[in-house]
C-alpha cells in the first residue's frame, strides 16, 4: 500500500523511476498482478522513441509518439504516477528524492531512467546541434527544419548560408532513419508545396567517424544502406568526425566546414545523469553495473533496467541499447519481483533476440533477426520493422492505433501537420547575409531521386 | 503573374495578409479562378480559432486545430505562400513590408490580420494571464493546466496556493466555452486519472464585468448558460471586474483576491497591431474603417476583412467578430475582385446570418439563428453548432475529418493526448509554500456535477 510517512516520505511496494520502455513494461506487468507501484517520471507522458525521427519530419504528429502516463494506467488502480524529477538515489534504503524535495521509498526500487545524448565533449554541440532523443527534441527539430524551408522560400539568398543544408552526425540507426526521412521529405513533399523554392539545392550530409553506415548490422546491410541513401541524394562522409558545431556551421576533422543551420546529433548516447548520483558502481558508458538478475551489485532489491543498465550478456558483450531490450528487462524485472514476493527463486535475465532493424527510406529497411541474422531488405524488411514496432507499442500501450494509422498514412503518402510551433527552435539569427559563410565541401548538388 | 522587381519588391495580382478565415476564404475563391495570389502569414498554418478552447483542454490535439497553409493550397498553382510578418502597409501603392525587409505589392491588397487579446490596460494581465486567441496560446494554456494538476498531485499543500483554482476573465463565448470544457475535464476525466488528487478541491471562477453570461445572446440563453455552468460547479461572478493579475492571484474590483496560477483571459479582442501601421482611418476597437464594399476609404483596391475591419452593417451596428463573418467577407471580397477584373460593378457586402452559438458544456449549447433568433438548447443546439463548424471548416479546408473525428471522440468520450510539452508555460515558481497567499472569496468547494 502507498502511504505517506511522518517525514514526508511516501512508502510503497515498488518505486519505478522512469517511464520509457523498461519502466512502463515493468509497471504494466506488476499492475496486472495488483502490486502497488509508484511510477516517477519527469514528463507526463511515455515517449515512443523509435518513431521520434518521424515526428521530427512530420510523418507523425507529436501526439502520436507521446502517450500520457495517466491514460496508459488509468485502469490500473495499484499504479500511482508522480510527474517529478528524481535527483538522488539512496540504494541502501531504496529511497529516491526529487527536485522539489519529495522522497519515495520502495520495498523494491527500479531505476529505468534511460540515456541522454553523448556529445563527446565536441565544442558547441550541446548548444547548437539538435539531438533527437526526446519528444521535445523532435518538436524542436521539426520546427527548425520547416522554418528553414520557409526562410529559403522567402529569401533564396539564404541557401548559400546553409538554409537548405542538413548535417547529420552519426550513421547508426537514428542517423540513417532521419537522413532517409529528410530525403523523403525533400523528394516527395517539398516540390509539391514549395513552388518558389529551389528544392534541388537541398543538401543532406551524413557524417560518421567510423567506416560503416549502420555498423551493428552485417556488411551487406552496410552496402544496401549506402546504396539507398545515395540513390536519395544523401552525401555520406565516412571516417570523418566533427570537431566543432557553431551557430552556422559544422567543422569537420579535415578542417573543412559545412555551412548549416541544422546540425542533427545522432552521435550516440550515454547513461542519464542520475546514474552518477546513485552511489553505485558503473560500467560502460557510465551505466549502472547490474548482476545477471538485473539487480544492482550489493542491493538485491534495487534494479537497473534498459539503457541505464550495463547488463552482462552471456557472451560478455553488451546488449544493444534498444527498445526491445529495455521492454524485456522491464517485464523480466517485474516477474522477478513477483517471484521474490512469492518466495520463489529469481533467475538470470534472458534476452529473446527480436533482431535489429532500421528504416532507410520509403519502402527500404534492413532487418536482421535471430541467431542466423536473416537479412531482410525492401518490403519484407519493412513488414518486419512494422511488426516489431507494433509489438513494442503493445508492450507499453493498450492500443496500437497510432502505428496502424501511421502504417496506413505511410503507404497512402498522406502527412500530419508540419506546424512550426516551437518558436525557440524556429528563431534563427541570419546575421549579415553578405558575411563569410563556410562553403560546403565536395559535390554540392542533391541528386534527384531515381524514382 | 508573380515576379520580383529590381528593388526586391515582389509584384502580383492580389496580396493577402493574414491566413485566418477571411484571408484563406478569399484566397480559395481567387485560386479557383486562377488569379495570382500571394498569401503572407506569420505562421505556417491556418488556425481553426473556434476550437482553440478544445486544444487547450486536450479534447483536440494541437495538430487538429492547425492546418499548414502549404497543405491547404498545395493544389492551387496560382497561390504563393510566404511565412513572414508584415510590419507596415503603404495603402497608396498597395505594398506591404515584412520584418526582414521584403516588400510585396499587389494590384489588389487584402488586409485580413485579425485581432489580438485586449487586456484593457489591466496591470499584469499581459504578463501573467493566459489568453486564448492563437494555437500557441492554446498549447501554452494546455501545458499550464495539466502541470497544475500534476503539481497538486505531487504536493496537496499547493491546492491552498491556488494550484487547482482557475479564474476565467470574461463570460462571452470563449470564456463560457473554456469554463465548460474545464469543468468537463474536472468531472469526467480527472477522477479516473488522478487517484491521489482531491479533484473536488478544484475551483473554476468565471468573472465578468457585465451583468450577463453570453451577453450577445437572448435573456433565456443567459439563464440557461448560468444554469448549466452552475450545475457543473463553475462559480459565476457578474458585475465584477479584474483590477490586477499577479503571478499568483487575480485581484478583483471589490478588493478581494483569488489565489490562482492560471488566470485565463477571455476578456475581449482589439484589432491586430498592423491596423495602426496601415496609415488608414480606424473605427471601433482600433479596426480599419471600410466602406460597404469592404474597401478602405480612399483606396479602392485595398480591402480590410474579418476581425480587423470595422464593417458598416445596414442597421448601423457592428458585425460580430465571428469566424462566419470573417469567412464571408473573404469570399465576398474575392468575388468583388473578380468582378473588378472582369469590368463588372461591385456591390455591397451582405452578411448571411449563420447565427451565434456557444458550447456551454458536454451536450449543452446555445444557438440563435436567423432573424427570428430561434433558441436551441441541448442536443439540437449541439447539432447546429457542429453543422456551422463543419461549414466553417469546409470553407477553409478541403477535408473535414478533424471535425468528424472530433464529433466522434466527443460522443465516445475518448481524448487526445494531454502532453505537457511547452516547458515555458509549465514552469511555475511556487516560492515559499508557507508564505501568504490570497484566499478565495465566497463558497470555495466545487460542486459535484449533477450527472
Amino acid at each position: 500500500m502507498t502511504r505517506a510517512a511522518e517525514d514526508g516520505t511516501t512508502d510503497t511496494t515498488v518505486v519505478i523511476v522512469g517511464a520509457g520502455f523498461a519502466g512502463v513494461g515493468c509497471a504494466r506487468v506488476l499492475a496486472r498482478h495488483r502490486v502497488q507501484v509508484l511510477l516517477v517520471e519527469r514528463n507526463n507522458y511515455h515517449q515512443f522513441q523509435p518513431l521520434l525521427y518521424q515526428a521530427a519530419t512530420a510523418q507523425l504528429a507529436a501526439s502520436d509518439v507521446g502517450t500520457p502516463l495517466r491514460t496508459l494506467f488509468h485502469k490500473d488502480e495499484t499504479v500511482s504516477i508522480k510527474k517529478d524529477e528524481v535527483v538522488s538515489v539512496d540504494a541502501a534504503t531504496r529511497t529516491v528524492t526529487t527536485t522539489d524535495g519529495h522522497s519515495y521509498r520502495g520495498e523494491y526500487l527500479v531505476l529505468a531512467v534511460g540515456s541522454q545524448p553523448n556529445f563527446f565533449r565536441t565544442p558547441g554541440a550541446d548548444t547548437h546541434a539538435f539531438p533527437l532523443y526526446s519528444l521535445a527534441d523532435a518538436q524542436r527539430l521539426r520546427s527548425r527544419i520547416f522554418e528553414l524551408f520557409e526562410a529559403a522560400d522567402r529569401d533564396p539568398k539564404l541557401v548559400d548560408a546553409g538554409a537548405l543544408t542538413f548535417v547529420i552526425v552519426g550513421a547508426g540507426a537514428t542517423g540513417v532513419e532521419i537522413a532517409g526521412a529528410l530525403a523523403d521529405l525533400v523528394h516527395n513533399v517539398l516540390p509539391d508545396e514549395y513552388r518558389d523554392l529551389a528544392v534541388q539545392a537541398t543538401r543532406i550530409y551524413l557524417v560518421e567517424h567510423g567506416h560503416a553506415v549502420l555498423a551493428p548490422f552485417s556488411r551487406d546491410a552496410h552496402e544496401y544502406a549506402i546504396r539507398v541513401l545515395q540513390r536519395d541524394g544523401v552525401q555520406i562522409m565516412l571516417g570523418t568526425s566533427v570537431k566543432e558545431v557553431t551557430s552556422n556551421s559544422v567543422v569537420l576533422s579535415d578542417g573543412s566546414a559545412i555551412a548549416t543551420r541544422c546540425a542533427i546529433w545522432a552521435g550516440g548516447v550515454r547513461a542519464a545523469p542520475l546514474a552518477a548520483n546513485a552511489g553505485v558502481s558503473r560500467g560502460r558508458g557510465g551505466r549502472i553495473t547490474v548482476l545477471s538478475d538485473l539487480t544492482v551489485e550489493g542491493f538485491d532489491r534495487v534494479y537497473a533496467l534498459g539503457d541505464v543498465a550495463d547488463i552482462p550478456s552471456p557472451d560478455g558483450t553488451a546488449f544493444p541499447q534498444l527498445g526491445s531490450v529495455a521492454l524485456q528487462t522491464g517485464q523480466w524485472a517485474a516477474k522477478s519481483i513477483l517471484a521474490d514476493i512469492a518466495g520463489r527463486p529469481r533467475g538470470s535475465f534472458h534476452y529473446h533476440d527480436k533482431g535489429i532493424m532500421a528504416m532507410i527510406g520509403r519502402g527500404a529497411a534492413v532487418a536482421e533477426v535471430g541467431a542466423k541474422r536473416h537479412e531482410l531488405h525492401g518490403a519484407i524488411a519493412f513488414a518486419a520493422w512494422l511488426g516489431v514496432h507494433t509489438w513494442l507499442m503493445s508492450g507499453v500501450r493498450s492500443r496500437v492505433d497510432a502505428l496502424v494509422s501511421w502504417g496506413w498514412d505511410y503507404f497512402s503518402a498522406s502527412r500530419t501537420p508540419a506546424l512550426i510551433d516551437r518558436p525557440d527552435a524556429a528563431t534563427i539569427d541570419w546575421g549579415d547575409e553578405d558575411g563569410e559563410t563556410p562553403a560546403a565541401p565536395g559535390p554540392a548538388q542533391l541528386k534527384p531521386a531515381a524514382r
